[in-house]
């Protein structure tokens, strides 16, 4: 990767960072980290922006403080109980915003890592969900109590029933209840739990091993994962049998190859 | 939920007990629960008048005995290869009841918790996956022996293979092995396994802090799980999103956020 | 299952041997067992003829070395290069030949089992994927390196992701890294591992106890599985209803049934 070039920009509620193809956008709205209107569309940004910024070869989503996200912001949903529709257009824009943002996280081209010190609660553990990869602190806890508050997690429900499965769904979503980081590896939440101290690091280095793959490869096979996931067997194979040909046929993969079949590192072109 | 009120139906088969918004449902068809006809019929009877009863808040079914239910029975089955069709018209009522039944328990708009306490089998093991919850005691098993038979499975393994994973579910299957409440823990089939004297307490206490939620908004939540779960990404947010709007515009939801930021007990109106 | 007849077909790459109704078929395409054209069309061809051989009643693929399967051969791929067309048609061919493979051993009317001694990787680690059942010993391992050489393992995600979940799969996938015999088990990828020294006689104790069975009944479950995991509930209960209905009327269910109930070992008829 050569020369170590590091680009920080300063914002109010989503730290950005990058430094030698990884992205890291960190979460800091305190107290909760709430996913306020302005943090999803700036944090939506980052990720469109990030899209075709050629810089850009892996992603990482963290908070500043240990606590990772509580989900919506309750007081701007509630304020907009006072609207001449009762908050209708508001609740709308909110869930269709959060909507835009998760799935714009699988459909982003360069894997994306939650990593998660503390609570990720509601729609903070959708975000969690939502990612390609995850890795939290032995510290960090997961639930989707909006059934306490009267309002089911149930587009948390989406991203969570993709990752957990049926029962462990529902035991989380009926009853509320907080699970450990140990559970939540379990239940296939999250990839890898990590002594607090070591999350950082390790993220890294899982972060790092990624970019160094070739990006179009990457871009290739992400895309391919969550579209065949949702095709029946045939038709998931002719579909991925057609990538893989125009992968094979890609200046990558040729590389690739013959650096194997030669012993030595290849040197990616990307896209 | 004020004063307790109790009300028990005396039925040959399916016990009834309703106390406090718990309804129990309990199968008492000895030697081995089998799901016969007039079994199945008033299971699905008591929880089809459930779905119109407001005093009905979450619904556990367990057995009388150790055993939860052996499955279909084998012997009335049998009895009818000797009308004028082979007993093609039995088979097909047994089948779409039970298949009636199974759906009955996913669409039902309360929680339903399996509370087993010995062996689930065949279609036994199906109604303990068919259910939202399941808890189960530390002696209890679980198997789909219709292989053993020449009766495959078929069924069964529509509950089963949406709980438990693809090599899993093939397993138990092809060899129609028992599993330990260990395994069915760690494959998805139950919640959790306790040691058998607290099955009992464990899931009444399940029970209650669900029955303490808004069936309102619970009813909204567990509809939108099961909907969801077989929509793509795409359309699962684009339905979800809305079923969030509109649990945001009633009654539970502005009063259950309000109770939160106002740290107090909400008070639910429901539906 | 009386007598013991042994049949024994000598091929370069693919061994085939079927004792008593099971049939093992033997990669051994030294040094990595690479799924080259050749051994691809030998081992489709075998399991094609064993779908009209009615002495067969289940099928191993295990291979004569502890390596399992490397996967594609990459010599053979990159040879065509050279090809007027790049290699476009031979890669056509390669993929489509791979995808026929796999799915006519989730297609084929008899259990297919893999016993994995060593490494599975890429395609080799997608074959222990498509089978039924999987046991390995504590020696394997499994992997999905794809993105080391710019060519991400997009045929192998299709059997990777209906066995591991979402972030599981996306971790093999992503970081190619090598997981071992217990990891591959939690993630479901296998039903057991045992010692390497058990691998052989615990594979042949379950191919045995399926070959038991009658073939039609497990035919008959094992077509209803996978059809049904690509339905909805409702429809997967509407079809899986009739199987049943269909499964009651053949005589081997009437066998089975009777001898439960007469508590004496049934005799098949079969297909």
């Amino acid at each position: 990767m050569g020369e170590v070039h590091i680009i920080r920009k300063e914002e109010p509620i989503v730290g950005y960072e990058l430094i030698s193809g990884v992205l890291r956008l960190t979460l800091q709205n305190p107290p909760a980290n709430a996913l306020s209107i302005a943090l999803m569309q700036l944090l939506l940004d980052h990720l469109l922006a990030a899209r075709d910024d050629k810089a850009v070869r892996v992603i990482i989503i963290d908070s500043a403080q240990k606590l990772f996200s509580a989900g919506h912001d309750l007081k701007e949903l509630t304020a907009h109980r006072q609207d001449a529709d009762r908050g209708r257009a508001f609740f709308e824009e909110t869930m269709q915003l959060c909507a835009e943002l998760m799935q714009a996280i699988v459909h982003h081209p360069r894997p994306v890592i939650a990593a998660v010190g503390g609570l990720a609660t509601a729609a903070g553990c959708q975000l969690v969900a939502s990612c390609d990869l995850a890795i939290c602190s032995d510290k960090a806890t997961f639930c989707t109590p909006g059934v306490h508050i009267g309002l089911f997690c149930s587009t948390p429900m989406v991203a969570l029933s993709r990752n957990v499965s049926r029962k462990q769904a529902m035991e989380m979503l009926l009853t509320g209840e907080v699970i450990d980081a140990s559970t939540a590896r379990e239940f296939g939440l999250v990839n890898r739990v990590v002594p607090e101290e070591y999350l950082n690091p390790i993220v890294r280095k899982y972060a790092q091993a990624i970019a160094e793959k070739s990006t179009l490869t990457v871009k290739i096979g992400k895309e391919a994962f969550y579209r065949q996931a949702e095709m029946g067997l045939s038709e998931a194979y002719a579909y991925t049998a057609q990538v893989m040909v125009e992968n094979m046929l890609a200046r990558d993969a040729e590389e690739g190859i013959n650096a194997f079949i030669e012993k030595r590192k290849p040197e990616w072109k990307g896209e």
